[in-house]
């Protein structure tokens, strides 16, 4: 595989960290329930110790895991988590460089975070002691979340690995990324928060995982980067469409002025103008969304049904006025919900029995919704409809409620035939989308998204939620091909 | 109270419904499990029977109350649902009239709606048989529900009255937004599923639902009137305006050319021009919304914090991140998110005490999100700055998980005081808006919500729910103070 001029970009070398067997937490304490050790402690697959000398045991662990220097661990020791105050910070890192430690997370802040010349001073420092030798994630940032190696400074994180990865300055937001993607039923490769970015930023880390064989898809929150990093950024980017390829989505924080001067204060680097990073987004084909929300779902979509194309749709529900609005939603969206194939529409007219339904597109099959064989019939009709390049479906959680005196009519193995309905976008490889909202019955609407789950489909509860997505991932596709192509 | 020229403006009276004593239901058939005469019976509070020559028995019931047709009934009847095919429409329709029959919903579809010419003659024929001394509801429609007297048209619609109505010709759209409201803790006086609106339409129960007692907001879902009432609506829209002033919140379908002719198919009534629409809406200062979603949210906010005006707005989270994401939101929607005033911000940056905070507008509590009183105080003082009109407040479920593993410390109090938290938008007399997400902790979710409804808390999931629709609450209380003042 063709690389970039790591040495000459400035790009720091990051794959020792698959390769990390060792770590310490320094500066656990007891004020905090050991919280970042115990949180490491959960999963952690190498050695694992901690580091202070204020304290002599952790309940539950041996004591023979605690050191009060860095220095006096007799192994190896890879990666340091270090959450000291500020004022010991320099002689931590001494330590680290002494001791060969290739990375350390910088949780510690009050530095060019907070806003002060000592504070930038002292980051300036730190930089310059560890040498370059040791990198560095931070300062006033998370760290680094790896499944695979059990690396987590969260407890419950999730001990499965998967493929997509995260990279931003803020941890907390990462924390937000994390379970909300894991409740989607998606897992991350690698996620970093590296805070103020001091040695590592994002232009490192989306080069390692542009080439990182564990990843395929990348989700960036992006705060802005230091100016003289933007020339890199945009080769990577570069790079990234011309070998590896892989979706890059990434949402903005500081796109107002508010927003601008609050990035500031939170990481310490300067918001870039909103029209240079369109068009640098435009230019490498980068998906950009409005939120974390968004960010989650457009991941989602694709984990789930591939890179896609969406312009021409069908609909179904069974409210006629619902299928209406979102029919004008799609439309305002620019895409089009046009009329079947001839062919087709005869059809899918002829598994229309029950009055008040309409069988043109948007699909309005009201009562006839509890007749899962029919919205079956219906549903496959309309993805093999060539005109027709995917399919939203409204279905109310209430349907499905054990208590059937929600339905007019009552059929046993409705919710088992309405859940396999659902996957009728994977036969047909185009994406069926379900909107199942958690209508009156909650408990209803969280096993049929169990159920949804197991069958790869993904569910929204609210069209806003994906609509303007669908645009964007279409754009994305069309682009990469015409990429591909030339 | 001033009222309109009703005999001229052809606007129906429909005030007798208030006094609805006695109901049938027409066509009610064992292959449905008499499915609607089953709905009423759960709560209806008059004299309920049941008309069909070809059934004996319903299971359950009595069987004096089962008649062959309805001019067997020994008393009055003043309200019929009427369910059968539409070849015996007419003769149930005589009936009705013989029987002196106040109002009928005819749910039977297959008129106007069926794009047909004899459907069409069909539905002019059954207005002309009514004789304008039965009032119609339909073809094609759900009819009335009616709590306060017991009459609904599904199972399981809340017993609970409400001060909301909502009027919409679709009835499969009033389930979702009865049962989405509901959820939300929103009850309804009356909802309204006029079908074809042949005879009662959109006009004539805006009217009645203006001068209503028992509603306070009213909502529709339109899909276009007959021309000739464009007038008779607008002279409502100003009738509203100038006397009773309430708020009317309006989701239209039909805004695209494919959302328009599904519309027609739906209801056979015509989408107006975009573009006339919001000229109207504009000079009668009526809330226009894009989504049944967004009609249930606003109404969610007026509910529990009456109208207000948010120009400037406070952030609160726990992830610096987010909080600049939302701040962007904000801002990119019309609204700021300023600077607190000098005094304010020097007692709020004296409650910090955390590395790794902010506490500046947006607000980064970071890990300080541990301590509910820090959180308490600053969010009583982000309310009592005078230049702050609202708080938006970013918590995760998982903060709240009896596993207290996912916090950094623990306080066995967290959740009551977060909740006291919560409810300091009340005491300010200003809306403090929580976005709690069901990250991880779908059950602590429910729960919190739970409590927060009992609060008179609103409470969402993604701001893509909410933002966009507080500077329309804002603009029409705006307007409503000028409207009062001329």
């Amino acid at each position: 595989m063709t690389t970039l001029d790591t040495m000459n970009l400035n790009l720091k070398d990051l794959s020792f960290i698959n390769d990390i067997k060792s770590m310490a937490v320094v500066g656990t304490s007891k004020k905090r329930n050991f919280f970042f050790f115990r949180n490491h402690a959960e999963n952690f697959k190498g050695k694992l110790y901690a580091v202070n000398p204020a304290i002599e045991e952790i309940p539950g662990f041996d004591k023979e895991i605690i050191y009060s220097s860095l220095k006096d661990i007799p192994g190896d020791v890879d990666f340091v988590y270090i959450a000291v105050p500020s004022s010991k910070i320099l002689k931590v890192m001494d330590d680290c460089v002494e001791k060969g430690v290739k990375l350390a997370t910088v949780f510690t802040a009050e530095f060019s975070d907070s806003g002060t010349e000592e504070g930038a001073e002292l980051e300036r420092e730190l930089l310059k002691r560890a040498k370059n030798k040791v990198r560095i994630l931070g300062p006033n940032g998370l760290g680094l979340y790896y499944p695979k190696l059990g690396i987590a400074w969260r407890s419950r994180f999730p001990a499965k690995s998967g493929n997509l990865c995260f990279i931003a300055q803020s941890g907390g937001i990462c924390n937000l990324v994390i379970y909300g993607a894991d409740v989607l039923g998606m897992n991350f490769s690698k996620v970093f928060s590296f805070g103020n970015g001091t040695d590592v930023d994002l232009v490192d880390i989306l080069y390692f995982m542009i080439n990182d064989p564990e990843t395929d898809i990348i989700l960036c929150y992006l705060e802005g980067i230091k100016a003289e990093r933007g020339e890199i950024l945009r080769k990577v980017f570069e790079f990234n469409n011309r070998y590896n390829k892989k979706p890059i989505i990434i949402v903005r924080g500081g796109q107002t002025k508010t927003g601008s001067i609050a990035a500031k204060t939170h990481t310490a680097s300067i918001s870039g103008e909103n029209h240079i990073w369109k068009a640098i987004f435009d230019q490498y084909n980068i998906i950009e969304v409005n939120s974390i929300e968004q960010l989650l779902a457009t991941a989602y979509l694709i984990k789930y049904y591939g890179l896609f194309e969406l312009n021409n749709l069908a609909v179904l529900s069974a409210s006629g006025g619902y299928g209406v609005i979102l029919t004008d939603m799609i439309e305002k969206a620019g895409m089009n919900v046009p009329s079947f194939s001839h062919d087709i529409q005869k059809q899918i007219a002829s598994n229309f029995f029950t009055n008040g339904t309409s069988p043109k597109n948007p699909l309005d099959v009201s009562a006839q919704v509890f007749s899962s064989k029919s919205v079956y019939k219906i549903l496959d009709l309309s993805l093999a409809d060539k005109k027709i390049d995917g399919v939203i479906v409204d279905l109310p959680s209430f349907y499905f409620n054990s208590d059937h005196t929600y339905r007019i009519t009552f059929d046993p193995s409705y919710e088992e035939n309405m859940i396999e309905s659902l996957t009728l976008g994977h036969k047909h490889h185009k994406p069926l989308i379900p909107i199942i909202k958690r209508i009156h019955c909650s408990e209803d609407r969280d096993r049929l998204f169990k159920k949804a789950t197991e069958k790869d489909v993904p569910v929204f509860e609210d069209p806003v939620e994906f609509i303007s997505l669908l645009p964007k991932i279409s754009q994305y596709t069309r682009k990469k091909k015409l990429i591909e192509k030339s």
